[in-house]
């Protein structure tokens, strides 16, 4: 044997409180399920919790898109599914972008030869839908309009409906980013229109990473079925997925579905709709009204106008005369707490902090406040 | 709200004993590992984590390449890894095809861009080095050579040092396939000279499907470098992924991990360890040996010469007059025991019974001979 091995011990992950911007605290119903046996991916008792996915997922999106299930792979594989199958090269799209997810989507529409049309808002802001009409007059022939519901990055929320009604008059397919928002603040898939959407397991939903809902509506579909060029991705094209999650006639053998980790969110999927989904917006709103008034007890700013201000992400701004990392180490050495860092131009300038799923509950408020109490002003 | 909720328990799996082409029984020890509590994918404690499963692939895969890692989706994404990353547009690549995933390697060169040159060999048997070498002769400027070493359709075990040396010899690159041999017979990459290969975690290292090992070596690395055109995949861009799994200085934000899967890989791999490597092999073909004296007995046949034949993944021709649909259910419904059906050209004539990692035990042998005899003689 050439390379010996290695001498490493089973992993035991401390015990932390999950307020970043996801993953977010996992409950133990959920870390159960994923523990239960696994079976095949074509067991007929695995394909008929595919199909309680489906349906359970169609309840958290608020539509009845046939075409909703997990794709199996993280947030950013939901968003490239969306891309690869709906631009074709050539194709103009219209990405808003105001943080870092709206610009992965511009990177997105390059790779698959799109012709992306930047509408820039300031970070921290929502998307301006003057800018997008404006945008579509100047580009009539743009053929999508990409934009992020929920933008982790800043913790601002955008009009979902607004963006998705001037797509439509305008002749446009839409996509939209609910990562964030799905389970956590409304996200209406037939009610806006939207016509494709993609979100993660690990943020409102409370599941592990790794695990991205996608739902897809009729023109969408009618879009990819007319391509002119292949998807340019085996994995992620629509048309081969189709065969696997379909549930139509025979299923055909695609890609080993990540058992466990699905278990898991069948059963996260289960719990909202136990607690009904009106319920958990409700919950994250109260929470966030709680935190927002300890954060601003203890003098910090929002990033986000109240207006826009998302419950399950709390953008603040770091106050002044303190070192971000070693805060955010402090958190972590003396109260296992995991709140988020800024990215790109608000890197080093504002903490983000979490209330997503199960994570959004009084206690970790308290516990939140507290250990911010102790770092700041300590 | 539109979609009202859908009454939906808990999902509780039957408890099967897996014995098709994957995923393979999955032992409580790696079920028990993915439920522990979720962490962040940033936390100090999870990259340590990282960097223990890159130490442990390296030992599985028997390589030094430092660019070892598990790809966050399951072995379809890690083979295009391999692909969209390796091949630029005009690229030509000898792809060898002896049963369904050679023909997926195709599909991925097609949609890389690439130009492919199909060596075939008939289902079943290992690829003809003879064969690759005169694909070499007629195709000087091929760049690369993409082979699977052990055929999860047919059972067939090809030469990876051999057609490795071929690649090499004339100057192109070689991308293996080892997604059902890692763990289960030799895989040597550096005494193979492979520069690219990846693998599945839910075969021979028995965790739950949706993590795919992968390892690069140099002259790899320096093909992807040396680009002209950007990798049409963001997710899968290697340019980016490095950041987040070099352990190079910062470590850079590119996609959440999915963490709870990664917790049953990293104990997987301990558990490999544990037993040594060269001991997993022993104990796959003692398993396999046994099995196949009880299949002779029972009148089966081989679809694989003894020669080219995989010990975990054992196809046999379906005996005369049973039909293959019914048995299967009856395995299933009788005896929890699930085996794999033939796919492609071998649908309906062959069955894949699978000695994959936890399930290579003479338990499982027994039990499924006792289930064969049953529904074959009964």
């Amino acid at each position: 044997m050439n390379i010996a091995k290695p001498a490493i011990p089973s992993f035991q992950p401390p015990r932390r409180t999950l307020m970043g911007p996801g993953p977010s605290d996992v409950p133990q119903r959920i870390l159960d399920a994923m523990a239960r046996p696994t079976i095949g991916h074509l067991d007929p008792a695995f394909t008929d919790m595919m199909e309680q996915t489906k349906a359970l997922l169609r309840y958290a999106f608020q539509t009845e898109n046939k075409l909703t299930f997990p794709v199996s792979g993280p947030g950013s594989v939901g968003m490239e599914t969306c891309f690869v199958n709906l631009v074709e090269p050539g194709d103009k799209v219209i990405v808003c972008v105001n943080g870092v997810f709206g610009g992965r989507m511009l990177e997105n529409v390059k790779r698959c030869g799109g012709v992306p049309v930047a509408v820039e808002d300031t970070w921290g802001s929502p998307v301006d839908p003057a800018k997008v009409e404006s945008a579509f007059v100047a580009n009539p022939d743009a053929r999508i309009l990409a934009f992020v519901h929920a933008e982790t990055s800043t913790g601002a929320q955008s009009d979902g409906a607004a963006l998705a009604a001037i797509a439509r008059k305008h002749g446009a397919l839409s996509i939209m980013d609910c990562v964030t928002s799905l389970g956590g603040t409304p996200v209406m898939i037939d009610a806006w229109s939207i016509d494709a959407a993609y979100s993660g397991s690990q943020k409102c939903l409370s599941c592990t990473p790794g695990l991205s809902p996608v739902t897809f509506g009729e023109r969408a579909l009618e879009k990819v079925k007319a391509r002119k060029s292949p998807v340019q991705s085996w994995f992620m094209d629509l048309n081969l997925v189709l065969g696997y999650w379909s549930g139509e006639g025979k299923r055909t053998y695609h890609h080993t579905a990540p058992i466990n980790p699905l278990y898991g969110l069948h059963e996260a999927l289960v719990m909202l709709a136990e607690e009904g989904i009106e319920n958990a917006w409700a919950r994250h709103r109260a929470n966030h009204e709680a935190l927002k008034a300890g954060i601003e007890a203890l003098g910090m700013r929002f990033v986000v106008n109240a207006t826009a201000r998302l419950p399950q992400l709390n953008s603040v701004y770091i106050p002044e005369g303190i070192d971000d990392a070693l805060a955010r180490g402090r958190l972590l050495s003396e109260f296992d707490l995991e709140i988020g860092a800024g990215l790109g131009v608000l890197a080093g300038k504002i903490w983000r902090i979490g209330l997503m799923g199960y994570s959004a509950k009084p206690a970790n408020v308290e516990y939140c406040l507290k250990a911010l109490t102790a770092v700041t002003k300590g």
